[in-house]
């Protein structure tokens, strides 16, 4: 069987960059077109420093759809959010499988879509075709889906925190509170002052929307899916002083009085067939082991004196939470090992 | 009148060396005695590398409790938990002041201190002499005591920043989610393998004694003493790849509707003659905004989606955490204006 | 005596945010005027987040020479070079000090200056006024001249650090290699992509302008005023993830051979009576030892096996490097202790 | 044909981590067997906090020479520098190849290792037997060897970046001036205050033993092989607060005027064929660019002012500069494409 025929819409991104990467060792797939709007005809290595020089030499393309449908079998689209859903309308067709990187089609009540993303959607007819990338919940629907949205780097890590609980019914639903602390890549290459800037970012920490983060109605949806319930929290977004990983920390109630390991026991139960997630019962995982890895780490802590139930996750939010979900729905998609291509 | 003659006990450690420079640019104070037990005989400068050549080649003196009641005015106390309360026990007399900078004198409750320390209090005939040294809460039992219990850095700006809501009891007592993180210079001088390397902590997150962090029976008793009722509640400390600073995210829920402003109107109320609180109405502040400075800023957000109200905060966790209250607490303790040598 | 009316045209700069801070704690100076062109009107806390709240709220001005030379005594200019010599040009007027932060005035050849800074010198006529503010070199002149061209971050330390040995013909004036580290505050407030982004400068070094950085000639025209001959060398400037600091390395040839301690007897001859200079015997100094000072720390070390002999030095460019020298030059304008309201 | 058979002696070390997890992922090695003296019977995972769960429960075994010469094809050795001699003494024997990582078997001049390493040398009958393994350089000869003195980081990417020149005569002998930073990680695991710790490291520049430095004999031994010809030079090391890479900056004499082009002929021409060099004409690369991959790469500038020749180059030093070279060695060894199983 010869190789799958990949490409890349948007590929200037910093998510782009890693894809690259990642497909060009990827042993079953080759990586044939890259495009860019803004830097189309320049070479690859004029904004992806890092990449080898075979690489750095080729061409970012035109957008071309005629290009795209005739000759890939899967199409990765990395543009920025709201942007993206022109070139996924372009392409839609059940020929080509394509995986959405932005937030395009995550939320499936359109209301929602345009209240906390402020545009309007042009793609509506789709948001029923697309399934939710979350790799490890909505496995049997992205194997048969023709458009994937990769979730959001806080909502993995976060839904995948809490997805044993809820399923079990073992928290309440009104009382979830999440912090969470992003690396900088997380705000993109694009300068953001105040933001990005090293002077910024280093040596501090920034808490910012924290009541109106576009990742909140994106959790919220999943983990009332899980829960068969509507569910609305608190989640409080910061950036700090490393370059990638997120921590999240969430604090939840019991529904009633179990042992820290019957909690466990649900997580390795709901994760036992999961490569990349792992459950840590001796010491509260910490961004650095997941970094440059597809992994979500896991730990829980049951306060005894206040009857409340602590989670911790971790992942790296351009990996796991981005381009290697991405890779990992693609393997799902065409029937390959989940893990193939990936560390 | 001459100025006062100064001494600090534990002078090796990374807060000593803060209140070195602090002192020595302190219009109204002399420093005349450093002393450390490990250190004795050698020059500061083998210690704090960064202090002027006139300091660095000054010698650390051995602990003499004669020298000290008979020279000095006021001596701060900077030697480890549980070490500490010895020293305290020798040097008590109520014609020295005394700042202690550990945790020994700050838990009245003897059976608390015993169970989170892990040690016996040997002087515990002291705790009702200690005054708990929040500056700006405890300010005229301050100004008359001998000996003060100077805050710890989690502390102070977890109280600072809750204190006009249990005083205004405009918040539920039983649901407040503290989620802190701090830079590694919280971890001290010593190496800590796995927290204070820098290949552990640097582009890291970290978790740590989740439940069972020694300052949580700190913030539970002064806010219960602010609330007049008992108040348990989960404390989550963190480090990240900073040097210093504490940023506070706290989340609480309100007794009744109210609006942003009104919480607003407390801080302002409670904090209006106060020197180095700022509370903030356009925008969160960052641990960038105090480092360095005495500061503790805070800021406000009421979540209508929710209904639940969000206060953060930061400080310098060596400085309004440690060196900088300690010398504020001098100042009232001496009656000289409360910024007096501070920035 | 009444204190000094100090003003700074450009406030919007890193250095401008720093002198306002400076300023504000001189004991013998009040802050009465800062420009902006950009944000006259804006309260200065929109661009200076750190600044207290007092200063937060005080707005930026227009730029009114009428206002400069009524109302003041000494002004600071920190405008971008190039279009710093039109205000000095505007204001020169020997009633009124100057101090001029730009690389405008450091360079005494306008052809030099035209070359290397691209640009046509519109206030050649002030050269021969200017001053260079090397403290501790060109101090008797610093006093008389009401316009000092305050040094540029990297020739302040490298010209220290070269000073005693060059006075003392001790080297080769033709093989002196410079390798200069800066923190990314050196790049300024601007995002310049590729440089001082987050992403770009973190966990990164950066070599840049390694033949033609602007500050070469400065180094070069005045340590052949030490050396009363041309002198012509390599300096190779860097970018590190770090904030604030410089650290030179550099490597000279003796002219005979002689011990280290030798040296070390020039170093301690020229620098006697320096207020800010440290000779370091035993250590060799690093940046953190200056990080916030004005502090210049200088070691030595001759390489017996080669015969070459190394020196090293650190200041924290946008102190000693900048708005620290610039109040020091101040001080000596005045008259006051030069170490008068600086650390 | 049946995968190699590996192993790692002195398993706890930062290089053995990573060897361990490009050894797991090296299609055509099996990793059999891992030893540690201290944690002999402890799962991996206590001292390897990242690796997945699979290996984290795996056991450090004791050291057998029975058991390695028995079912191993290639052993790698990651004791300490003196340390190690000991076991590649018992372990030498043609039917196993054997990969030191240690600085033991580089000098081929006892005297010279006695004098830099402070230690008599017990195994230097095996010293005619080890081969240098620059990989690039010595590639013949590696292939033939069983036993590879794995190169030092600062030597690996200097070497590498003075070859091309030394090889053509290209410039003076006796004005090499090379100024090296490295990461922290250089400093390896255990703590070493001063140096390594975060409030050390953190922001900071420090230059360490800078005429003294180990690898200041090794780099001028194989300069010396390339020119024929004895050199001496001074090497300076600095470490800053980054976690991985090396910076080297260089600058040569020139033997006689040439453009920059003809010295990139030089490196284009000896370099043709090596995957993991790579030569830049248009930007210097940065440590960024080699994080995390087995590249070597290097720029050039000519400075017509001076006439002096600038190298720069950036390697991982954990990779390229210790494991990611050491795998290339066994690859060489084995008659493997060079490349398998790195990035």
């Amino acid at each position: 069987m010869s190789n799958l025929k990949a490409g890349i819409v948007g590929g200037s991104s910093l998510l782009a960059g890693l894809l690259i990467e990642m497909l060009d060792t990827h042993p079953l797939v080759d990586l044939v077109y890259i495009e860019s709007e803004h830097h189309s005809g320049k070479p690859l290595g004029q904004v992806h420093q890092f990449l080898k020089m075979a690489y750095k030499s080729k061409k970012f393309e035109k957008f071309s759809s005629d290009f795209i449908l005739k000759h890939l079998d899967v199409v990765f689209v990395c543009k920025p959010h709201r942007d993206s859903m022109k070139y996924v309308k372009q392409l839609y067709n059940e020929k080509i499988k394509i995986i959405d990187l932005s937030g395009d089609f995550r939320l499936k009540d359109i209301e929602e879509y345009e209240k906390w993303y402020g545009a309007k959607h042009i793609a509506s007819m789709l948001l029923s075709k697309a399934v939710y990338g979350l790799s490890e919940i909505y496995t049997e629907k992205i194997k048969r889906s023709f458009l994937v949205a990769n979730p959001g780097c806080y909502p993995t890590g976060i839904l995948l925190s809490l997805y044993p609980l809820l399923k079990n019914k073992a928290i309440h639903f009104q009382d979830i509170f999440i912090v969470s602390y992003s690396g900088v890549s997380g705000a993109g290459r694009n300068p953001i002052p105040g933001k990005n800037l090293f002077m910024d970012a280093f040596n501090n920490i920034i808490a910012y929307k924290v009541t109106d983060h576009q990742h909140t109605p994106e959790i919220e949806a999943y983990l009332s899916d899980f829960a068969g319930k509507e569910i609305s929290l608190n989640f409080v977004p910061h950036i700090t002083s490393i370059e990638n990983g997120i921590f999240n920390t969430i604090i939840v109630k019991p529904q009633k009085t179990m042992t820290e390991n019957d909690y466990y026991n649900f997580y390795e139960k709901s994760y036992s067939k999961c490569k990349f997630i792992e459950i840590h019962k001796d010491r509260i995982p910490q961004v650095k082991d997941v970094v440059n890895t597809n992994f979500c780490r896991i730990a829980l802590k049951a306060d005894e004196r206040t009857g409340h139930l602590l989670v911790f996750s971790v992942i790296d939010n351009r990996i796991k939470g981005g381009a290697g979900q991405a890779v990992q729905n693609m393997n799902l998609m065409f029937g390959f090992p989940e893990e193939t291509g990936l560390i």
